[in-house]
């Protein structure tokens, strides 16, 4: 089916949400979780963290217009502190309760629980197993819908052991993690295959491990 | 295992690269293919394409520093025209062989083939089931490792009929739409489910549909 551009423009605005939603394919979902000077945790969901380049190590957010109060935003530009945290399984509900209009600290009112190193403002999320303290660094705004892309340095992890491969690859399989599709449909996975390095002259198949 | 940030510079380069590319979760995984004026086409693998709004209809690419020609950008800032194409379970082999150092167009290389409607110099990939034709709109440069964000408009879609539900929303299990992790490993996915809009006063159940 051909949809042109009035098609889209023309469409319900819940049918146009769904569809462009699910157009770039399965999201990753990650809870960020900030801290307020005043010592008051915020937790919230996001699908649109991306992977910004690994020397420096370095991952993005894009937040939607701040038309009604970001606390997750106001802290992190506050503390320049904030940390990304990955959903399994057995907490995705939990997980996607926080995007509910809490009016404070959402780790208490949906059941997940602050963790602290020597290191961090922000609080981990203590039942996810991969996990990164962020310290900001630049954003920007997107002219076309004002959404902003912030983009932060890894200061720290915390990564339960038995993830870690001896190439540095995580299962996140092993880990449960779950990916996203549109707003609202949370999946896990099956592994095809890791492929090895691309090259013209041959086919790819599977790594050899 | 908490691992510090003198940690991970001191990793060699493919753990690093490997550990880090890992920590976003699940990511999508696109082709994106454009044409230069002269008429050849370029298709190339990505998976930082990021949902960045539904009205408009907008999505992002995060691209790799330019240290090396990349015919994708160059094509599409002097033709301000590219597809998004989803990469399914049947074809998954042939996409991550387009990241291989081809010298000229990777449809004939890899086996995928240019599909136009009337309206797209860019050619869609024939063989994916949702697939966008974007406009160019406006580039952001990280600046904390030079990689570019762009951001395009939605100007046509063609989906597989059979995949778009009576809310908008694409079953991209039906498509067998693959996600990455790391740098490459693929995987398809199995529905938990969908989760109502959430609300203070209720714990997320699954929407009644």
């Amino acid at each position: 089916m051909v949809i042109s551009r009035s098609d889209i423009d023309s469409f319900e605005k819940r049918y146009r949400t769904n569809l462009i939603n699910c157009l770039s394919g399965f999201k990753s979902i990650n809870l960020i979780a900030t801290r307020s000077h005043e010592g008051i945790a915020n937790l919230g969901l996001y699908s649109q963290v991306i992977h910004v380049g690994a020397n420096p190590p370095l991952q993005g957010v894009l937040f939607r217009p701040a038309v009604v109060p970001r606390h997750t935003l106001e802290n992190i530009y506050a503390t320049r502190e904030f940390t990304i945290n990955q959903v399994h399984r057995s907490f995705y509900e939990k997980a996607h309760w926080t995007s509910a209009r809490w009016d404070e600290n959402e780790f208490n009112k949906v059941g997940l629980t602050e963790e602290y190193t020597e290191n961090n403002h922000a609080p981990y999320v203590k039942e996810s197993a991969v996990k990164a303290l962020m310290a900001f660094k630049e954003r920007h705004v997107i002219q076309a819908n004002q959404t902003t892309l912030l983009v932060g340095e890894i200061k720290e992890l915390i990564i339960q052991d038995d993830l870690i491969a001896a190439d540095g690859f995580l299962d996140l399989e092993k880990a449960e993690t779950v990916t996203v599709s549109g707003l609202d449909k949370y999946h896990t996975t099956q592994a095809l295959s890791r492929l090895e390095y691309a090259k013209p002259d041959k086919f790819p198949e599977p790594l050899s491990e």
